[in-house]
């Protein structure tokens, strides 16, 4: 057997503690399976003194997690420091430097950071691996870059952040509003005390634009990425789905057409009968189309210490095995700058919630925005009458674009009878 | 860039002619995500008049696949002929011992013959891929042996054989009974004329086969996996599922523990929930679970000519990248030779019906039957009174052994008043 890889770790946070008890607690099978041992040499965490349960003799320590790229010891680094920029990135860019190859689970950094990273790799010769970073314990990563090797991607589309898709599985089993299930998702430790970075889609986002990057062999473009999170969603739109055979996901989606690459995270429906509308609770999935593949889709645990530890490990299994893969699937010199296509040509399906003043007439004036727009009318939903109050109005269209929805919907929004800023939301084929 | 990957091809079938299609429609992707481009430069098959609407100029063409293996110019082998022996066995042989690689979608050659040939891919040095031959499109070999590296992996479930899949969905969707939905699925091309191979589970079993030894790292034994197919299916079991929140799946499972190792295909009840009860139609799944990961699934398409063509791509692209691993995920020598844990002490709950005169007493000496193997009822439905008649009993169980429940149904299925053999069937956790 050759060798041990000498791993060195930054971060003891939930993902570094999982990823050193995965090492010990499979090392034997790790060896086999990699014809080497994988060996944790050294690790560098904010708190040299706290208990992590996590037996770490024979590691060397350093308070500085720079330290871990100059380490002669150490043949690759391990960064769970997180964040874009900061000691993550410095350490990342130092490890580089030395020519170690880095194992990372930071989206963050990625999302910003990603193009420029895989040129400093590329050149230094060394690898970037990032399972980890995108949809936790899923092996998405290598699934689009090995296991679609073979296929032109069209389409990849995701559930990417657990705690908003927890929340909307919540809202649909309970019926209660947003506020309400995140107040008791934070109370459980499913959503943050500061939960933006989740609800509003940003998470989602860095992860979609790293994956988008991969799919399409083009550079990372986050800035690109249209981002709407789950806060407007409300109890009635999850509810008016569910009697339309529709579920609401927030799904991160990207597509390549002739325009570019439409990428969007935003509140979306989907039929009953989509693999996606399956997955609930804290799960992820992703889903890609191919030209040969059709359409697959993986689904698992998206974050966590073990799920995300065992993607950490895989890339280090991979790392010891000798692979070399470039970054984003192919080199950096050939990573395409594609447009960023206009989100007003993109095709779809919308469902639309108006509050009206139940009078006759109002109908006529909203059926005729539509009309005039071209757009054609699926579904009406009118339920309960109150003359003189406001009821809820809901529409289902057949496909149009997003530029003549739009329009239609501020002209809608316009009318005097309506009395609320109407609800848009995209359904998704799948 | 370097030199192209020199493939050889023996079989021009459905997945043969997608494989040159892919290699040709997606030959600059491909060279770019592999550093080099993969060339076809030999292929064989029967009949060299036959259009396959394939440009094969270029190619050398050998009348006997055998020759690929000894032609200089062909670097890799692919066979594509199928088949347990025969032909397929003797290309595969011959090209090993040449010291060329080989990739393979032949299930049965690996089901019968995988440990022998790894064991000789490994003392020549070359290695033997078939990400093809289980499920499909799915990439689920690669996501075994790479993507859960850093794992233990106790179990490993899949609905592997799309034609079953899709008789099943189709008698529940219609009510129809098996023998009319297997005409209409041969009518249509999803089921073949001689369909035993597929709806008696030994396809199923084949790639059962194979995912055991990759997940648990121990030799290919066929021979140990129970089998049983989905001709006993009545559309009346499979209305009481639905009424009880379960779907008949045919499922091959395959768990490790203390005792060994237990692998079957048979006709399973998994809930409404799972995310396995989700794939309907032709569509595949594979389910893993890992002291890491927790549980995981992939789906896709199961067979077929692109997506199949896709998974011997991927083999092909991860050889032209250099890429080295051992067949079974560790070296052929560590392949564990794990018993065949025995069936009577498998846990599990069961769906049990027996068709019994409506009478007194009937059900207290069913009740009886299954108290005295200590076996507790979970559910019991007797829907309709025929009083003197036939009626349908339905039974569900809390958890108890295969062994005790075998014993019961013994019992049972020797009352007087029950006129039918009890029909038995496992409901699984997911």
């Amino acid at each position: 057997m050759s060798e041990a890889l000498k791993v060195g770790i930054a971060g003891l946070g939930t993902v570094g503690s999982g990823t050193v008890r995965a090492l010990r607690d499979n090392a034997e099978a790790l060896a086999a399976r990699c014809g080497r041992p994988i060996e944790l040499v050294a690790v560098s965490a904010r708190d040299r003194g706290k208990d992590r349960g996590l037996d770490l003799s024979g590691c060397r320590w350093h308070d500085d997690a720079l330290a871990l790229a100059g380490d002669p010891a150490v043949e690759v680094v391990v960064e769970l420091i997180g964040g874009s920029d900061g000691p993550a990135k410095a350490l990342v860019e130092a490890a580089l430097a030395a020519g170690k190859p880095v194992v990372t689970a930071n989206k963050a950094l990625l999302a910003h950071h990603g193009s420029a990273l895989a040129r400093q790799a590329e050149a230094a010769g060394a690898g970037l691996y990032y399972e980890a970073a995108v949809a936790g314990g899923i092996p998405v990563i290598g699934l689009l870059r090995d296991g679609l090797a073979g296929n032109r991607i069209e389409r990849v589309a995701g559930i990417l952040n657990g705690t908003c898709n927890y929340i909307l599985t919540t809202m649909r089993e309970s019926g209660r509003e947003f506020a309400d299930v995140l107040a008791e998702a934070q109370a459980l430790g499913y959503a943050e005390a500061d939960p933006g970075f989740d609800i509003d889609g940003v998470d989602a986002a860095h992860k979609l634009a790293i994956l988008t990057a991969l799919a399409f062999g083009c550079e990372v473009d986050f800035e690109a990425v249209r981002v709407q999170g789950i806060r407007q969603i409300a109890a009635i739109d999850i509810g008016f789905a569910e009697e339309l055979g529709l579920r609401i996901k927030l799904l991160g989606v990207a597509t390549r057409s002739g325009e570019g690459v439409a990428q969007a995270v935003e509140p979306v429906m989907v039929p009953f009968g989509s693999p996606l509308a399956a997955v609930e609770g804290v799960f992820n999935a992703v889903l890609a189309e191919g030209d040969f593949i059709g359409t697959i889709m993986a689904e698992g645990a998206g974050a966590g210490e073990r799920p995300t530890a065992s993607a950490v490990v895989a890339d280090l299994a991979a790392l010891a095995r000798g692979d070399r893969r470039p970054v984003f699937g192919v080199p950096a010199a050939s990573l395409q700058r594609l447009p960023a296509a206009p989100d007003e040509g993109q095709l779809g399906a919308f469902y639309l919630r108006i509050m009206v003043i139940d009078r006759p007439g109002v109908i006529a004036e909203v059926a005729a925005a539509l009309r005039d727009e071209e757009i054609s009318v699926e579904a009406l939903l009118q339920r309960g009458r109150d003359p003189g109050e406001s009821v809820p109005v809901v529409i289902t269209t057949h496909e149009t674009t997003a530029g003549r929805m739009r329009r239609a919907v501020e002209r809608i929004g316009a009318i005097e009878a309506c009395l609320e800023p109407p609800r848009l939301i995209r359904i998704e084929g799948e």
